[in-house]
């Protein structure tokens, strides 16, 4: 038996085109560990963007039902040669039934459950996943926190865990009024985690403001050092994270954290001795990260990617993470809110797609294959 | 008793201008674990000459006996800000012979001996130190080599130290040609780790390959990249020290790295699974660090320093690290040689000043305080 199923692939090509396209295809039925799960909603993030359409020039892109061909710029090209021909499905994180399952008692056991599971390529109608790697998901939990329960929610939580891991005491986020942003903010709360929360306009220190944090600071207001400098004073914070990447938050926070740790200390030209460092996530500026160096010789900036970090924990570490998901998804502080609800077809729409590439914070997209 | 002592000042006044002048004083009679060094050599390394001079524009100074003042661009000046009015003695190594000492055995015990120290300030006729951490040099060892046997070979050394701490296999060193670079070059091929050398011209290359090393990659030919990747291929090197620090070398190296670790996978955009590293040491280059992040998300960038890596070492890690420097002395290995030996007064001479802080490869100077 198969089941027909239709999914999001984008394929650069070698003249530097990047087709978008719904593509048909038969699934045959699921085999020993695997189940077919019915997607009920996936959470379109930035990181889904970013692989279907990246530096694309989706404004110049023609669309027609079910395909969208962008031109890409010279250098964007060049830079992502390495996936040139490559179809990739799309989809990295979203919720479903499993409506067929192989014979092994792991995939028998999640028949007609609700699950997310993290096979890629979910922004699809069906999708075959390994059972053991499903996290089986509370039935009462609304499809808007059960499409989004992996991505955001587990790198909020890892986010946590990374601090405590390497002894820091705090916490400074680049991009704080994002959906992660709000669930971090909340998550800090409950887990006695000091914050430093960077927006970069009136309105989202308002949404923070609403939601009851504190150390806001806004980067589009001129005193902007300042107040980054007392509000890591504050919290004591000396571990950024940081989704923009191109151009220098990270350099400013750098800055800011020496300036604290340098207080009431005589000068020293190689900085502050405690460590400061920034973790690299995402790339909503895909320009280059600048850094000044005006923070002396004790400073760490890395990549840092959820799955790699979570996949280096021990398996107790690996459990508290799932745990502490599942608790923040019932209480609703991992839970996620969605503006829009599009299916499939709508996605190639130039209105609904340039809309949702924009990433506007509060303009969230879920999609539902088979509503 | 005292003794008359003159030595090498820096000041930054709160109106930007850098001062650095010959200032007398009186030294009082060691006591304790102290030992009185008359000073027999000190080295002039780029890291005094940037406490020294900095960012300032010694070509606008005036130049008087005795005394530099120089203008300091605003934006430099600022970010030093946090030194202004601090008399900050000049000198990181140097050696010289124990004349007096404290009542205490291990002051004692030096006397008459040939030393090398760390008190800073060596540009100095004479300097106090702490006995317990001065290095005892062999008698016959050239005044050379006594001179500089802290700074550059501790640095050889701590960089093979830290690539076996962290599980590396092999180094990127991208000032090849420099003093510390030809150390690094005979050290490496010493201990059996794989080296690769950027120099940035073909004289360079030269120097290099006149003392038997291989892979050595010139930044100014066209074909660089493609050369870096060859070497970093062949030598599995995934770790690099820069002292250039501004600019896009790091960003380089780091895509070079990502693109051998990805050679014969899939594409993934997330870049590859290895760890990635540059440790950034120095600053010959004043401007910002530019980081392209075209590899990946599995990488670091890290301010590194000598001192506080060798603090952080166990005890007997430590020890390997001091013997290994007093071997290598011996052998000629870590030994450094100069183009140029000077007094206090001439640099303080405008072209000597200018010459000495254009770090030109080869044109090392040494100091001699007392000749």
């Amino acid at each position: 038996m198969t089941t027909s199923n239709r999914n999001v692939v984008s394929t650069l090509g070698a003249d530097g085109k990047l087709t978008v396209e719904l593509v048909e295809e038969e699934i045959t039925d699921p085999v020993g560990h695997e189940v077919l799960i019915r997607i009920d909603g996936a959470a379109i993030n930035p990181s889904d963007l970013g692989l279907m359409f990246g530096p694309a020039l989706l404004e110049q892109a023609e669309f027609s039902p079910g395909k969208i061909v962008a031109p890409m710029p010279e250098a964007a090209a060049k830079a992502l040669s390495g996936r040139v021909g490559d179809a990739i499905r799309i989809g990295n994180e979203g919720a479903g039934t499993v409506i067929a399952a192989g014979e092994e008692p792991e995939a028998q056991a999640l028949l007609g459950k609700r699950v997310s599971g993290r096979p890629g390529g979910l922004f699809s109608n069906y999708r075959i996943a390994d059972a053991r790697t499903c996290l089986e998901l509370p039935d009462d939990l609304p499809i808007e926190s059960a499409a989004a329960s992996f991505v955001n929610p587990m790198t909020a939580v890892c986010f946590v865990e990374t601090m405590r891991q390497e002894g820091f005491k705090g916490l400074v986020h680049t991009v704080a009024a994002s959906n992660l942003g709000q669930m971090l903010a909340k998550l800090c709360k409950e887990e006695g985690v000091p914050l430093v929360n960077i927006v970069r306009k009136q309105e989202q220190a308002d949404i923070l403001r609403s939601i009851g944090t504190e150390h806001i600071v806004d980067s589009s207001q001129e005193d902007f050092n300042a107040r980054l400098i007392d509000a890591i004073d504050a919290t004591g914070a000396l571990l950024a994270f940081d989704a923009i990447g191109g151009g220098n938050m990270a350099s400013r926070v750098l800055s800011a954290m020496d300036a604290v740790c340098m207080k009431g200390t005589a000068y020293n030209r190689y900085g502050s001795e405690e460590m400061k460092k920034v973790y690299v996530y995402g790339t909503l500026d895909f320009g280059p990260t600048i850094l000044d160096r005006s923070f002396g010789f004790t400073w760490n900036v890395s990549g840092w990617l959820v799955m790699r970090y979570f996949m280096s924990l021990p398996k107790d570490r690996q459990d508290w993470v799932q745990e502490r998901i599942i608790k923040g998804l019932r209480s609703t502080t991992l839970a996620s809110k969605f503006k829009h609800r599009i299916g499939l077809d709508e996605l190639f729409e130039r209105d609904v797609a340039l809309a949702c590439n924009a990433k506007t914070t509060g303009e969230k997209y879920l999609l539902i294959p088979n509503g």
